[in-house]
């Protein structure tokens, strides 16, 4: 990441550099929960938002307006990518993705595409990142995103969602040559896909590893990390920011730092002051308030971000977030109060 | 837990007495993997099992006979204790458990009993417990459980397994003190089961909070916490080892030896000697392979094996477990073949 001194607290704090209030967002701040985006949802599938940019770019922007939020995260779905490989997808209503054509043998894993050419095959996303940058301005920064190979090559082997991802885990054991041909190919899509949202517009970009937390640190080590750390260290991503987030991971992160990232995203099962000091202080951190704490009482929920905020006591390279993304059956006056606590608690914070 | 001089290699990890083998067992090493499992299941439903102790017993000791390993751990279901408090459940085909009155209000608890004299209520279990005591003689020891009281609250809340434990964490967020009545009735409980199965001849016992991990550290010590030590420091659980077992809470590893047990189990997503440095050397550990790496080639298995081993360094007080229970695609040639090269492995260590 070059250097630069941003004025926007969220790459300010991306960078470690101090500023008077410590920035928040929300995983899933586009979504369900929203009364905006259900209106839209109503009247469009999950994939017609994505493919529209003018759509997408709406629903991005609804809760910028709706929270003040320190940053936009891109509306998109994690397996877009995944169509141009060769991937059939739809979304089953309450079910989540289902993957028509799941990757069976190595044959399967060798006829995937891995020179998707984002500008192209993914233009609707790219015109999407510029429709929102145009509208933002310097209101506040947008950050795109991709899944980490390990989460898509999860959806891609189990046809879905999983439980104990037998199948991913099948394949790494029984067939790894196929398991790393697989992720090679996954984080050239996911690098060429992260560097075209950054030469469209996104000021940061996240790596969302979703599934991480389902494998040991060793498996993670010897099949995972080399994949992830050739998209973090893109050099067509060194000039932003750029966070490593994973689900379940809390107890392997500085496996996490080795495979990059200028910030780390911790889920909402660690201390957060511990986790810091597990990844050392060179680095910025996301998090991580519990995504369910959002339906507690305000006096709960204020209870809980003085204690995040007090875990990182005030030091520069905190980005408020949740652990995880935001409930459907979350209240936004909640979201709002927190965006609204992080601030007011965070300026009187001693720094 | 009280001195004495044990001589199973189990019983002595426990008290992190040095042996000639690192012991082994294995979480849900009674079955649907087995052959000999399914016989018995074919003609009888899981609560059958439960409730018919010479079924129960033979199906605790089938894994003793068919892996050589070095604990039995009764057969029953976690839910059985919440039958006499007052709850109605069933196993639906494929679906897990499902409770037939889920607590909705204050009063659905307060109606809860909390005096269940399992000597009675669950003296079938009691039963299996003395049959299985007589089979075994000095072979192996046997080791009793149940589940922690916020792993049961959270079944009896939500009505069956949950992703986000939202009406759990809602009722504990709204209602704490209806939340803390109904954890205090479950420590009474599940203290009152445990201490029967060790006056019935169980010889350890095991603390499931397998839904642990759905917490931050501090919701967990401010709402579990409490009810759990409640439970491990039992004066009538004084004379046997106690292992505190929670799923995905590695990153808040204090927090669980704070709560209680003598050896505490580790699932697979933390490294195995840097989950011990995190509890300190005065205590045992339990784990912690990946339980999908039991469907991995033999090569694969020999050395997750190993680099477990060498994680616990031969250092006494580890018991080689799994991170989690057994899955019933696991075959059971593989489960025999990692008990005996934890055997073989772990008497060539330097200890």
């Amino acid at each position: 990441m070059s250097g630069g001194n941003p004025t926007q607290p969220f790459l300010r704090a991306c960078r470690c550099l101090p500023s008077e209030v410590t920035p928040v967002w929300f995983m899933r701040q586009a979504g369900r929960y929203m009364p905006e985006y259900r209106a839209i949802r109503a009247r469009h599938t999950l994939l017609e938002i994505c493919r529209q940019p003018e759509l997408a770019a709406e629903v991005t922007l609804q809760p910028v307006r709706a929270l003040g939020v320190d940053a936009a995260i891109l509306f998109a779905d994690i397996l877009l990518p995944l169509i141009p490989m060769g991937i059939r997808l739809h979304f089953a209503e309450g079910e989540g993705p289902v993957i028509e054509n799941p990757l069976r043998t190595a044959e399967d894993i060798s006829a995937l595409r891995d020179d998707i050419a984002p500008h192209d095959s993914l233009a609707d996303v790219m015109e999407a990142v510029r429709i929102v940058r145009g509208e933002l301005g310097a209101r506040a920064p947008l950050i795109g995103f991709a899944g980490a190979p390990f989460t898509l090559a999860s959806y891609m082997i189990e046809g879905g969602s999983s439980r104990n991802y037998l199948k991913t885990k099948c394949l790494m054991y029984h067939e790894p040559d196929a398991w790393h041909a697989l992720m090679g190919k996954l984080a050239r899509v996911v690098a060429d896909y992260l560097a075209a949202q950054v030469a469209a517009g996104a000021q940061a970009v996240q790596l969302f590893d979703s599934w991480a937390g389902a494998l040991s640190p060793a498996d993670y080590a010897a099949c995972v990390l080399p994949h992830s750390q050739r998209v973090l260290h893109d050099a067509r991503l060194a000039d932003v920011p750029v966070i490593h987030f994973a689900t379940g991971a809390s107890s392997y992160l500085p496996l996490l730092k080795e495979a990059g990232g200028s910030a780390i995203g911790v889920d909402w099962r660690a201390p957060l002051g511990w986790a810091w000091r597990q990844l050392g202080e060179d680095i910025a951190v996301q998090g991580n308030l519990d995504p369910v704490a959002l339906t507690a009482p305000r006096a709960v929920l204020e209870q809980q971000v003085h204690r995040i905020l007090r875990e990182a006591a005030g030091r520069p390279g905190h980005i408020f977030n949740l652990g995880h993304g935001i409930l459907p059956e979350t209240p936004v006056d909640n979201v709002k109060a927190v965006a609204d606590m992080v601030h007011e608690f965070s300026m009187r914070l001693t720094r």
